[in-house]
């Protein structure tokens, strides 16, 4: 695990909360860390040039981190040995085709690209993983060289800049990149681990927001019936939802070609756990199960990213072709089809305890 | 799942927390619960008697429970259909012999068990479950007509006692009792689901109260290192170790002949959810983080039962002989090895995460 390779050149494009921190743990590797914003960027640029400080995280940078306005790009990429990805999901394609004309030139052909984003598309053909879908913007010589890895895992952004010990998962489909990415990025408190299993990783990594999402409604059903935070609660309730998304995200890795056990580690239950113990797709969820209904509960939000609407639009329409063509039954998945209901149909939550792990009443 | 068969009698040895909250469901299912203390219980007994309340959960019971002190226990057990251990791991051989000269007399032969005791025990053939621990009591005969069922799964005794939503499983090797107790058992809000994967359910039951205390390290560390509770903590840390509990119960299920996907289900990934939220394990696991030392965290405890330090020996010892037999490697359970150092060696918390998920530097 210790294998710490020379110091290398690293351009991470995007300067959002998890493309910033992630530029923490590589420049304490001693690498020459590179943090381009882009277009979207803008004022969080002005304000690392100004004074280190992250305006979204409200924490120092260290001084040897270089930082980039979007118009110096060509600049920030010359020589990278690596380059991550800071952009959301709906960024990949863009980012794809913007790297597309420096592979071969400003780059190597085979610079290994790492991407925290994390996301599910809904095509013609199905469901897409995000690596996939930067492929797809590559001209064709490309795409069989270029293998885009996926960070997973359980990673507050915030934590991972203040040096908290952190685990997570780098998957590709192509074994070579994720283990150069991974012996340039690990160290002493960000733990590395490999997987080839990129569909099964990639999906616990969407999926995660929805299922975090469902298990905070016994959050708002607790507070809006009068109930107070603590140890008596609605806990039971909460893991039993946890339970069954462990399991649901099983069942929907392994219809998807990807390995089950992905499920049951960092980017499955160990993200499902971080991202229930705080952050805004469980406060949405708690809005939610307060009753306050699906327009008062984005209002309440006041502007948040819900990745979790996303990713419940694009599973049900994923599960209706599934159940289409025969592949599930409508007694799978309870949870996830209740989950749409209730954020996508504006439906009182009701969750199908009885329908959960396999039993159908 | 919702097939109510008629009213039973139904009689419940223990009256501590678990024992006693099982009762509500019960009752509220439109049965006769006779709730027995046993010699250990007589406080708890003769509040019982004068104002319905708990004194442990400060909740009054429904008017319909019957309260016997054990002194009355054979009449307490005259005509009972199930009978529902409500008694500690210390408690489940004790109770087999006590019950052993009823069968085939007050009770009949094939009356359903149902424990709620949790833990493993270390014997001369290596780990054994509960339910065999309590058959092993029983005269030969009885031996192969009583099959115990255990309870398990995300189950808080003070929200059960108050009617939240609760989603537990029911396991025994013979899948007859199980049945008869599921059917008994679950209600509008009790959500019981079955299985006869009895030893991957058991041993999952019983490590997840050392895979707690071990979670909970990071936030006895963020706490002694002046950190605050908050959405920016050690999430990272304590997810990763929740991932790699996870993962060490399926292995540790699958070396004892379980179905390891019991660790990714109600028993596994939804009993360590609640147990990490809250409850005294993981206020012990915090102390031992903050670096206070074994004896101190067990002083801060005031007396409380520490079910983690037991499991933690017998899995030690386990752990040895396995290793020895050649069946597990020194790679494997890491953090188990590291949770018997810190809890039982007195060493500092130093977790190893560069060992998990099969990694080894």
């Amino acid at each position: 695990m210790h294998y710490f390779p020379k110091v290398a050149v690293i351009t991470v494009l995007g300067a959002g909360m998890m493309g910033s921190a992630l530029c923490v743990p590589l420049i304490d590797r001693g690498h020459e860390v590179r943090l381009v914003g882009t277009h979207l960027d803008a004022s969080i640029v002005e304000r690392l040039l100004k004074d280190r400080v992250h305006p979204n995280m409200g924490i120092a940078f260290p001084a040897e981190l270089r930082v980039y306005p979007f118009e110096r790009f060509d600049e920030a990429l010359s020589g990278a040995e690596l380059v991550g990805l800071g952009v959301s999901s709906e960024g990949v394609r863009w980012a794809a085709r913007t790297l597309a004309p420096h592979f071969g030139t400003t780059l190597p052909t085979d610079v290994p690209i790492l991407s925290i984003a994390k996301g599910l598309e809904s095509g013609a053909d199905g469901l897409a993983i995000l690596p996939d879908a930067f492929r797809e913007e590559l001209p064709a010589p490309l795409q069989e060289r270029i293998h885009p890895v996926g960070v997973a895992g359980p990673c507050i952004a915030g934590e991972l800049a203040r040096r908290v010990d952190t685990c997570v998962v780098f998957a590709g489909r192509d074994r070579a990149p994720v283990a150069r990415c991974a012996a340039l990025a690990r160290g002493d408190y960000y733990h590395v681990f490999e997987s080839t299993d990129v569909v099964g990783v990639e999906t616990c990594a969407a999926l995660k927001n929805a299922y975090a999402m469902g298990i905070a409604f016994a959050a708002g059903q607790h507070a809006a019936s009068g109930g107070k935070p603590g140890s008596i609660a609605r806990h039971n309730y909460e893991s039993a939802v946890f339970a069954q998304s462990v399991v649901e995200m099983q069942q929907i890795v392994a219809l998807l070609g990807g390995d089950p056990r992905s499920a049951a580690g960092l980017a499955g239950a160990g993200d499902l756990d971080v991202t229930t113990n705080g952050g805004r797709t469980g406060r949405f969820g708690a809005h939610l199960g307060s009753g306050i209904g699906v327009a008062g509960a984005i209002q309440a939000m006041q502007g948040a990213t819900l990745e979790c609407l996303h990713i419940l639009r694009t599973m049900r329409d994923a599960v209706s072709r599934l159940e289409a063509a025969g592949t599930i039954s409508p007694h799978d998945l309870p949870l996830l089809r209740h989950m749409a209901e209730v954020a996508l149909d504006d439906r009182p939550v009701a969750m199908p305890f009885d329908r959960f792990f396999g039993a159908h009443p």
